[in-house]
């Protein structure tokens, strides 16, 4: 386990594996500090936090830091935090590997990605099991380039029943999560003519790159308001569009709009690409349906479990409109990748077994919690935008107080990772300040120490 | 567990989960006999083979044959094989769901898969276990678009030892298998301005159509003799070759044409893609090394676990020409596809442990002494052609005699899948006929009826 908390303004990470126990923490936290990871005067974090985050007994966290306190690593003082003592110039290191360590950026609050600590290792591992006894051998053999059918009627049911998507089974096509889903339909829409693709004004310019990598289109923006994408001012055959929780501005996309957006595609013909990215997670109430259940041959769906399992799964969904179907099963082909049949199965088996609701439910609460603490701890001269769901915040910053780009500078002296709006814009031109928060990228442990860190750089750019 | 046996003619296919013991064995027979998937008078696998290929207790499937004795389904008498019974017309069957079926072909003697019935479940959820208990949460981020550096550590090892592959872990790029990779190296290779692509005539033609469809290069063929690749005849900017054991003819690459090979790529700057689909698998040597080691910056070398493993899986591998690394990088990304950490993960594991290599010597001796029994039953009119090695083997026809079109459409009529030599050819014209004859497909137990189907069919088209 890779474990970081970020303390005094630094984040830190630790490599620590399980199986290594009591004393193989000792040795990462040792190492931590040597490598001058774990600065002087760091406060370590507290032997209850510590022990719940590795899921250990606290004892072993209390023993392992009295351990090291006596061997000079760390210093204990009742009623206060640990810290990491200055190892110069009398620590009794053997071996000392010491070298100044320009501050690393790690994630921090980078947004893109869920706590991947929280990935259920066991649930996933019982679902490999049940599947691994289970299983038909023709599992092991060729799979089907559309997906499995046991995957395919897995995820019509879940997606029918959490999104209200019109998924029947053979209209689903597996992939291996959006940026694949989004080559895949520029190719297809490419060799249906269209040399233009449609994106929200702000959005992430990574699918941008590579729709255009993928099938050279040009690339639209179409800007984005309080009622999510201006509908009204599109012009092009396609448009990819985050409707449940507009990435990076957090609006959903309003009723009339919806309705409008529908009417426009079956009107022109153009196809709609809907990024459900984290659609399963809403705070305050009901989340909104998806799309696609209002003009489902107009509008390509698409899911994904890396937002609500962990990215490194590469698995997604497209629900598509039967016309495209067969080019998209045809654009798999010519790439000669068909989805690995093994994970196929196992997520099949966690999401039919009730584990992957469990888990979505699970990570939900957290998420929220942490939206709040964070919404709950920013200064005032912040205001947070869109609505309580997802997995990031947008906080716009005011026109006459420090720029984004000197928060995000603050942040990165002291190795916290957070994201610039601008970094999001289409074209040049002048756009609102603001400052993308990724609250549910740190461990659970870290979350407190990463907000204050970045209750730290607020501090120190508003002075 | 989806088994197969053929007898009197007829492929069979039962579908039975290890979980639901001798009751659903019970109950996959009565379908099938119901079904007339079984007809009148099969002869049953005997208890001893069938319960060995279970992994389940002889015990067992005596009880079930008993059973299945009693209630009408199967005949059994003293000293002769368990045959299936007519149910008409005075079976006591409750609810008889009888149809005329047509004879299902099924893969038989299919060449291109390895017996996935032999796929390591233990081995694999063992490696899955101990990787979901000691792997850094790290492992659950954004996977690099080349491949885990643990996965390319371990391939780097693996392929040196076992296949003489100048494989630092630098060159490495994971893939989804070869025709993955294919699709990969034709999009660099046209990007780069080759508008050809050479490959053996005869070769296996899904290749041929995913390097068309990927990059809409020109196919050229380049005929095979008794040593391979006819080198002299090359007048491509690239070529597609299976050095080791020649897909379907069955011969090496003779050493003075590996030799003319790598002279001529480094002359004219022309890219030699190595596919060493079987190299684990010779019975009577040592296998000979990858040819990449004689020109790692002419060669880009691709191996698969698809048959050492499973076609399931879809894991692959490139090891590069420096120059290539990055392009193939930049396809990838293009496609907006990486490969999935976990598998990555559990294969690196299994191939650290050695669980690999066990595998693969296990299966070694299956595939051996299945070509062996193969060679020794089948007429002196059929003449098998190349080495001693992989997991199909070509039978060449006599001139004067049936023609492969005849063999197979007599294997069809009992449902026994084979492959002819004609369908890999390279344009029209003449060419020699013969059968490809993938002896590793059946499961195991299937393998000695799957053989006397064939020989039936021999048998009838000689007559």
């Amino acid at each position: 386990m890779t474990l970081s908390w970020s303390s005094s303004g630094w984040d830190v990470h630790l490599d620590w594996r399980p199986d290594t126990g009591a004393r193989g923490l000792a040795e990462a936290i040792r190492a931590a500090i040597r490598d001058r990871r774990l600065t002087p005067g760091t406060a370590m974090p507290s032997t209850r936090e510590l022990a719940k985050d590795l899921g250990i007994a606290r004892g072993t966290v209390t023993r392992v830091y009295a351990d090291l306190s006596a061997e000079g690593y760390l210093h204990t003082s009742q009623g206060a935090a640990t810290k990491v003592r200055d190892l110069h110039p009398a620590a009794p290191v053997s071996a000392p590997r010491l070298r100044a360590a320009e501050p690393a950026v790690h994630r921090g609050f980078a947004p893109g990605s869920p706590d991947v600590s929280l990935f259920p290792r066991d649930r996933w591992l019982s679902a490999t099991r049940r599947v691994l006894q289970r299983a038909p051998t023709a599992l092991f053999g060729y799979p089907d380039e559309r997906g499995s059918v046991t995957l395919r009627e897995a995820l019509a049911g879940y997606l029918a029943r959490t999104r209200g998507v019109l998924a029947d089974p053979e209209r689903i096509v597996v992939c291996a999560g959006f940026s694949h889903a989004m080559a895949l339909l520029a190719r297809v829409l490419r060799d249906r003519g269209a040399e233009e693709i449609a994106f929200e004004c702000p959005s992430l310019p990574q699918f941008r790159a590579v729709a255009k990598a993928a099938a050279e289109v040009r690339i639209a923006g179409v800007p984005v308001d309080e009622h999510g994408l201006r509908v009204s001012e599109l012009d092009s055959p396609a448009v990819v569009l985050t409707p449940a929780h507009q990435y990076p501005t957090g609006v959903p996309l309003a009723p009339d709009r919806r309705t409008e957006l529908t009417r426009w595609a079956t009107r022109t013909g153009a196809m709609v690409i809907e990024d459900d990215y984290d659609g399963e997670f809403r705070f305050d109430r009901q989340q909104v349906g998806a799309l696609q259940a209002l003009a489902p041959e107009r509008v390509a769906y698409v899911g994904t479990a890396s937002k609500t399992l962990a990215p490194g799964l590469r698995i997604g969904w497209l629900v598509l409109p039967r016309t495209l179907v067969e080019p998209v099963r045809a654009a798999i082909n010519a790439t000669g990748w068909r989805p690995p049949a093994l994970e196929q199965a196992v997520l099949a088996e966690l999401i039919s077994s009730g584990g992957y609701d469990q888990h979505i439910r699970r990570c939900r609460g957290i998420y929220r919690a942490r939206r709040e603490k964070l919404l709950d701890a920013i200064p005032d001269w912040l205001v947070p935008h869109g609505i309580a769901a997802g997995l990031q915040v947008l906080l716009r910053l005011p026109e006459s107080g420090p720029g984004e780009a000197a928060v995000a500078a603050a942040a990165r002296r002291r190795g916290l990772g957070v994201e610039m709006l601008g970094r999001h814009w289409i074209g040049e031109g002048p756009h609102p300040q603001g400052i993308v928060v990724g609250y549910a990228t740190p461990a659970e442990h870290a979350f407190g120490p990463t907000l204050q860190t970045f209750l730290d750089v607020l501090a120190e750019v508003s002075r």
